[in-house]
């Protein structure tokens, strides 16, 4: 065990303070990981404010990890001292069943989330706001040199998110993707889904990020606050992401997509959205969920991105900022990331 | 013109009574049709009680049309008199667009419904309750030899839109597929999945009808009115198609998914339904709608069904009871559709 600076939620609905936390001692398989930088996600706020339930805590939270291996255990074979790694969402999983052998960790049963749960150990699981984390090798992944890790932390969440969707439902060349909402996942939604091939729309509530979509690859921007969006753009789309929490009017939503084209979404209202089944009828229309992604698909998506030059908009902050970071969060007052330096835990 | 007979409803919500219609001298690339049977689809019943809103009276309701070709345009080339031949929900389309270019004309914005509809010559059309049809030869489809014709009947509505999802959605051997609902929709969805090859489960209110979803094909038999269906069954099926109208509990049935599985819905609730997006992010699942098919796929549908020895489950009936088979449908009591004998006309 090893004590090590943290900043945690003591209760919930409690702001964030600095703490120290114990880490388990390296096992055979484990890495240690030196944290540079922590992505502060949404989710992060409604855990701790206990929005999705009842929760753990303390709570250190954090599940978009950057940093460095400094030690590793006597069975790895994956990584070594000084490499550049990223644990993201998960730490284990039961690693038997049909969903982890088919690299679908994330929806196995077993699986033990990066914090605010509870490890095969019995022990709680702590994230990423701290300066060191001890996770199994198999759930860690490389993050390829060219990325840089303050950039490259969003996208353990941020950015598998957004990409496992849109590479399922097939953006690439000759498709017409839209996505809904232009903040953390949907920044990194229109990077990806333009470094696909895609020709890419945001659909946002104002103009007033037009600039910077444009800038980030987006090849059209509507504001859906104006009714004759949904009239120009009825019919046109493949494929629509929607990365906002926001209940959208889905009847409108789908009615911009092609016959077969599929909505799916990874942001998700905590209430029951009324959906109109002849909305999906006619047309042939899909409405779909995805939940971030494998393992291997994480890789997969670094190594994308490392190689499209992608990597998060973010807005490095001192440890000390987080709690004004939440609100900000929560005030859609950031572009588009925040991440934690490490350093100043 | 040529005056036929037809049943009608004169007006919204009226019984139908037995009148005269007019239908169109046949014209270049016209069939005209000896209609045999007529199935009840459910959907007739909806539009007559104008329960889809505002309609055109009066009503000749009837869109799974059996009969022999009778008469041929001088640019026919695909039908000749005497040809058995079958049409369904459509009667024409733009056949410009991308979804007629694709083969799929039920998503034509210019679709002519088979009544209910008004065709391009501005005339109201009348469906298939009455002796004869009048039909452009892109919009009749050919019944096999092997295929009786008043089984054939309801396949051009109900066995197309079960036949299309089905086969979309990869049903097929080592597929797990439950079919919800075991009416008109339901029992051709059994019976096409179990030849298809796929290991198929009703899931119906109470087990009343049990013997019979054995006998059609399926492998399992559930009441989904007993809460342990949903634990037993919980995770196991690729695809669910839904062909029930009454408003679903979607988040037990999207639970009964694997990782991935869709639940596609060819009924559909007059209402909106409440749905929890998370039902869908958990396990990557899919909620999607299918309506009928595009004419090449119906004519694929039919020479699969002849192959398979295929045919709905019917009750022929006397044209003098239609308005009593209607309140029959309503009561489900029915198994599996009524086929109304055109001879009693």
């Amino acid at each position: 065990m090893t004590t090590v600076a943290a900043y945690a939620a003591p209760v919930g609905k409690a702001p964030l303070e600095r703490t120290t936390i114990e880490r388990r001692a390296v096992r055979e398989f484990d890495v240690l990981i030196d944290i540079k930088f922590a992505g502060i996600c949404h989710s992060d706020i409604h855990q701790a404010r206990e929005g999705w339930g009842e929760a753990i805590f303390p709570m250190v939270p954090g599940h978009e990890i950057a940093g460095v291996v400094s030690e590793v255990g006597p069975g790895v074979t994956k990584f070594a001292v000084g490499d550049r790694v990223g644990v993201g969402c998960m730490v284990d999983s039961c690693r038997e069943c049909d969903n982890c052998k088919a690299g679908l960790e994330q929806h196995c049963t077993g699986m033990v989330g990066t914090y605010n749960a509870i490890g095969k150990d019995g022990e709680p699981t702590y994230g990423g706001y701290s300066t060191h984390v001890v996770v199994d090798e198999n759930f860690v992944v490389r993050i390829p040199d060219g990325l840089s890790l303050d950039v490259a932390a969003p996208l353990l969440c941020a950015g598998i998110t957004t990409y496992s969707p849109l590479k399922q439902w097939g953006a690439g060349p000759g498709k017409k993707v839209a996505v809904i909402g232009l903040g953390g996942l949907g920044h990194t939604a229109v990077k990806i889904a333009h470094a696909l091939g895609a020709e890419v729309t945001v659909l946002s509530q104002s103009l007033r990020k037009k600039d910077d979509g444009l800038k980030l690859g987006a090849d059209h921007y509507y504001a859906t606050s104006d009714p004759k969006t949904f009239e120009e753009l009825a019919g046109s789309f493949d494929l629509i992401v929607s990365t906002v929490s926001a209940p959208l009017d889905f009847g409108a939503y789908l009615s911009l997509l092609r016959t077969g084209g599929a909505l799916v979404n990874v942001g998700a209202p905590e209430e029951p959205v009324a959906l109109h089944l002849f909305s999906l009828i006619g047309g042939n229309k899909i409405l779909a969920g995805s939940m971030i992604g494998g393992i291997a698909e994480t890789q997969e998506m670094l190594d994308f991105c490392a190689g499209h030059g992608i990597g998060a908009e973010i807005e490095r902050i001192a440890a000390s900022e987080i709690n004004e970071a939440y609100e900000r969060v929560l005030a859609s007052d950031v572009r588009y990331r925040f991440v934690i330096d490490a350093a100043t835990i």
